[in-house]
C-alpha cells in the first residue's frame, strides 16, 4: 500500500497555524526589559502574536528563555528584514540568541530503528494522520525486517546493516545520507551505540528513547533489572543524545503501574507502551520548537 | 495547640516572590500589539517581568488573556501611577480589562465546612506549612465538631446551623460576618445548597468541591450512582459556583482508579483523597490569580 | 507486505501458559465451601492451578464469581470427563454455572471499522507481536478506506457499505459473514448504531470504545461536548454492547489531561490515545476470559 | 482537643469484616494441589471464604504464595485447633509456612516522625477516620515540635533527642519502649538512620518512606538530585527496611508531573503529596497481611 506523505500545509495545521506563522526562540541572560523589547519589535513588524511563553530561572541576572509563535502576513518576505532586526535589537543590544523560523516549513525528521517496531509505527502512524509537523525524507534500520511497512507509508527506508565493533563504515554511509537532508534524527529504539564522533558530525539534535525511568536502571537491560528490583512503576525517557550515553538533556518522561506478577516479559511489553508514547510526545514538541535546551536540562513549553 | 497562622510574608514567599511583586490579568478583545503594549507599559515603570502567560482562542478578533508577574521596586508606592496608566493605556485604548494586585497582600479566604474534614483540614494543613498564600479569617460549619480542630491552627470558628428548609437566616448570618473581611471562600465539602440571592450578594468568587469527575453523576450522592454504574474511575471537580448548580466553571478535575470490588463506601474514601488533592490545587491557582473565568469556562495558567 | 498471522501456539503464550492450559469460569449464588470444592475438584483431575481469582460481592448469599488457569497434562483428552465432573459436582449440587476453555485455541474476533484508524491499526498491530491472544478472521468496514492497509497484515477485509437509514441490508450481510465464524466482535471506532435485532441474531459479547468517560458525554460529538463543558480531562471507556446505546456494562475507562488551549480538535488527537489504550486493554481482558459479565457490571480479573 | 482512638471494632470494619474474619497466608514451594488443600481444609473448619488471593512465580516448583481471609463462627474460640490442623496439613505435608491471624485484633503500629509532619499526619488522620485497622500505641520523634498535635489524637508521644553520632542511647531508649508492644514500625519521614543493631533487635517489620522513586536518586537530598538531573517526574517509594539502606524489599511507588519551572523548594512540596499517599497505601496494605516478604521483593494483593 502506497500512501503519499502528509503535504506540509496539512502538516503544518497541527501548529493551528496558517502559512504565514513563525516561531521565534530567544535565549540569554535575563534583565529587566526583554519581553517588552521582542514583543515591541514583533508589533513594529506588524506581528500578531499567537502565542508567547517565557521563563527565567533567576529574574535577577538568570537565564532567559522565550517562545513566541507569531503571524505575519507575506511572512517569507518579511523574514529578512525581520532577522535583521532582531540581531540588531535583540541580539547586539542584549547578548541574545534568537532563532526564527519559518512554521509552513516542517523540519526534516530521520528514524533510526531496530527491530523493534512499536516507537516507529507509532511515529509513522501520527505523521500519516497529520500529527507531527514533520517531513520524513528517510528511515534508517540495522535490520531489513521494516523496510516494507516503512515504504508502504511512502518513505525511503535504508538498510545500513551494522558490522560489528567497528562502526565507522556504517556511521559514514548515515553520514552521508544524512548530510544537508534532516533537521533533527530520532532513535526510535535503535539498539546500537552511536559514537562521539558520529554525534559531532551529524551537527544536528538526536533524540533517543531509553526504556527506563532515568536515572533509574541506567543502560541495558532495564526492565530486567527492574523486575530483579520489584519496582512497582516502570518508565520511559526521551533525552536528546549526548556525548555521555543516558546522560543527556531530558525531553519527557512517563511510567506505567505493573506488580509482582509481571514478568520481565510483561514489564518490556508494558513499557513499550510508555515508550512510543513518551517518544511521541518528545518528538511533537521539538518539531513545534517547543523544547530549548540549556545546559543539561530542557526547558519544556508544551 | 496554638499554630500561629502563617504571616503575610511567609506566605507570599510560595509565589517565588519578593514584597515587591504583583501579578497584573489583562483580559478582552484580541488585537495585534496587546501584548506588546503591556510589556511596554511596564518595562517602563521600570518593571522586571517574573513570568508571563497568554492565551488567545482566536488571533483574529477571539478573547485574550494575559497574566504577568512582574517585581518593581518600591512597588506600593508605585501602584497609583501604574494603575493610571494601565487604565489610560489599556483599558481605554484597546477596551481591555486590567486586575492589578499587590501580591505581597495575601487573599482572605473563608472557609465552610460541614461534617466530613478531609477537604478542610487538608487546606489548614497546607496553609500552616506556608503553602497556601492566602489568610484564612474564619471557618463555619453548620456543625460543631470541628470546632476546636479548626481553632487548633490559631483561625476562627464560628458554627452557623442551618435550620431547614428556610436558610434565610443562616444566609444572612454568613454575609453578616463574611462582608468586607474575604477575598473569595471555598465550600470544603459544605452540605448545604447556597441560594442564589446568597451568591450573588456575597460578591466575591466561590470555590465548589463536587464530589464526581462532572458532568458525570451530577447531583448528590454521586459515589453510589458511580458503583451503580460500573464505572472503573471516580472522580472531582472544583469549580467556581454559579446560580446554576453543579454547573459552573470547572477549574481543576482528577480520577482515581477503582474497581468491582469497591464498594460505595471503598469509592467515598478513595474518592475523598482525590477532592482533597483537586480543591487543594484549585484554592492554590486561584490565590496565586492564575484562574481567569471566561463565561462557563476557565483559563489556568497553571 | 504480507505479515502471516500470529500462530495460536504463540498466541497462547501470552497467557504465560503452555499448550495444555484452560480457564474455568465459575458464576453463581455465593455459598461456603465453593472455591474448596472447584480447587478439590481440578485437584482431583490432577490440574495444577496457576492462577485464581475470587470475588463475591457478599459472602451471606451474594454473588460469587471464580477464574481459575490451570494446567493439565494432556488436557483437550481430559476435557469431556472434567466437564461431566463440573456439570455433576459444582452446577448441579450448587447451581453453579462453569464455563471452561482451553486457553490453546485463541477466540475468534472480528473487527469492526469506519473512517478512523487509531483503534483498528493498534489491535492489529498488538496481534501481529503477538500480544493478543486471538484470531482475527475478518475486519468490517463501512468504508474501503484501510483495506489495503488490513490486508497487508493478513487479515481478510470486507466492505459493507451503509446504505442510508434502513441497515438491514447491510445487518443481514455481516450477519451471514459472522455466522459461526467468530467468538466476539470488537466495534473499533465504528460509526453506525447497531439495531437491537442484529445485537441479538449475532448471539456474540460485542465490545465497543465510546469516545469519552462514560456516563459524561453520552452520545455523538463527545469531544464538542467536553470542550463547550470546559473540562480538565476527556477520557474513554470500552463496554459491552447492550439495547441501550452506551449504557452497556463498562469494561474499562481512562483519561488523559487537557487544558484551556486545547482546541474540539486537540482533544480529538488526544482523545484517541487514550481510546486506542483503553480498547486494547479491554479486548485483551476479554480474551483471556479476565472479564465476567453480570447485571449491568463486570467483574475484571486483570 | 482529644479524639478517641478509633476502637478494634470500627478499625476492623475497614476490612470488610466482622469480628469472626481472620487471615490466613501460605507461602512455600509449589507443588499441584496446594489451593485445594488449603481451602478443602478452611472449608472442613466450616469457614466461609471472603477472599482468597494466590501467586506462584513458576508453577512447576517455583514460589507459592496465597492469601485468604474467611468468616468463621466463633472465630477465636475455633483458632486453636484450626492452627493444629493447618501445622499437621499444610507445614508438614506440604512444607508450607503458614501465618494466621485474627483480624478482630488490629496490629499495633509505631510512628517515628521528625519535622516534616505530612506523612505523619496523614497516618493519624486516617486513623481517626477508621480508615487504616491498626492501633497506634506510640508516636516517637526526635523533635518536641510535633507533641501537642499527636496527643490530640489521643495518642501517647515520645521525645527521644538524636544524640549526634552515637545513637546507641537513643536506639536503647526505642527499644525498650517498643519491645512487647508493636507489631510494626513505620518510618513517617524520620530523619535518622537506623542501625543495622536495632533493625535486628526491634525484631518486628519496619516501613520507612523514601522521598524519590527508587533506585533514582538514592540517598539523601533527592529532590534536589532530581533538579539537578532535569527530571520530568518525581516520586516517592515505601519499603521494608532492612541492613541496606535504601534497598529494601519495594511496597509501593508512585510519581507526580513536575516541570524545568519548579525549583527544588516545589518539587519537595510537590513531592510531600506523593509520599503520604504513598506511604499510606503501604501501611493499609501491611495492616491488612496484604504484603509478602519474599527475598529483596514483595507479592502484594492489593
Amino acid at each position: 500500500m502506497t500512501v503519499p506523505q502528509a503535504s506540509p500545509a496539512s502538516a503544518a495545521k497541527r501548529s493551528k497555524g496558517a502559512d504565514d506563522q513563525a516561531s521565534l526562540i530567544v535565549q540569554g541572560v535575563d534583565a529587566t526589559g526583554i519581553v517588552a523589547a521582542v514583543t515591541l519589535l514583533l508589533s513594529k513588524h506588524g506581528a500578531n502574536i499567537v502565542s508567547l511563553d517565557q521563563y527565567s530561572d533567576n529574574p535577577q541576572g538568570g537565564a532567559f528563555f522565550q517562545r513566541t509563535v507569531f503571524g505575519l502576513d507575506g511572512l517569507q518576505a518579511a523574514l529578512p528584514a525581520l532577522r535583521a532586526d532582531l540581531d540588531e535589537g535583540l541580539a547586539k543590544r542584549y547578548g541574545l540568541t534568537c532563532t526564527l523560523r519559518d512554521l509552513s516549513v516542517p523540519q526534516r525528521m530521520a528514524i533510526f530503528a531496530s527491530k523493534s517496531d512499536h516507537c516507529l509505527l507509532d511515529l509513522l502512524w501520527r505523521h500519516r494522520r497529520g500529527q507531527l509537523p514533520v517531513r520524513i525524507p528517510m528511515v534508517f534500520s540495522n535490520h531489513p525486517d521494516v523496510a516494507e511497512e516503512v515504504r508502504s507509508f511512502g518513505i525511503p527506508f535504508f538498510h545500513v546493516p551494522s558490522m560489528g565493533a567497528d562502526k565507522s563504515a556504517a556511521e559514514a554511509e548515515h553520514l552521508r545520507l544524512l548530510r544537508g537532508n534532516v533537521d533533527f534524527v530520532v532513535l526510535a529504539r535503535y539498539m546500537q551505540i552511536l559514537s562521539g564522533d558520529f554525534i559531532e558530525q551529524a551537527g544536528v539534535p538526536i533524540i533517543n528513547i531509553h526504556h527506563s525511568f532515568l536515572p533509574a536502571f541506567i543502560g541495558a537491560g532495564p526492565y530486567a533489572k527492574a523486575k530483579e528490583r520489584g519496582v512497582k512503576l516502570v518508565g520511559a525517557t526521551a533525552h536528546y543524545v549526548t556525548q555521555d550515553l543516558d546522560e543527556g538533556p531530558i525531553i519527557e518522561q512517563d511510567v506505567v503501574r505493573v506488580n509482582h506478577a509481571d514478568t520481565a516479559a510483561d514489564l518490556t511489553r508494558r513499557g513499550a507502551d510508555v515508550e512510543r508514547a513518551v517518544l511521541s510526545r518528545a518528538v511533537l514538541w521539538h518539531a513545534e520548537d517547543r523544547v530549548i535546551r540549556h545546559g543539561n536540562h530542557t526547558i519544556v513549553f508544551a
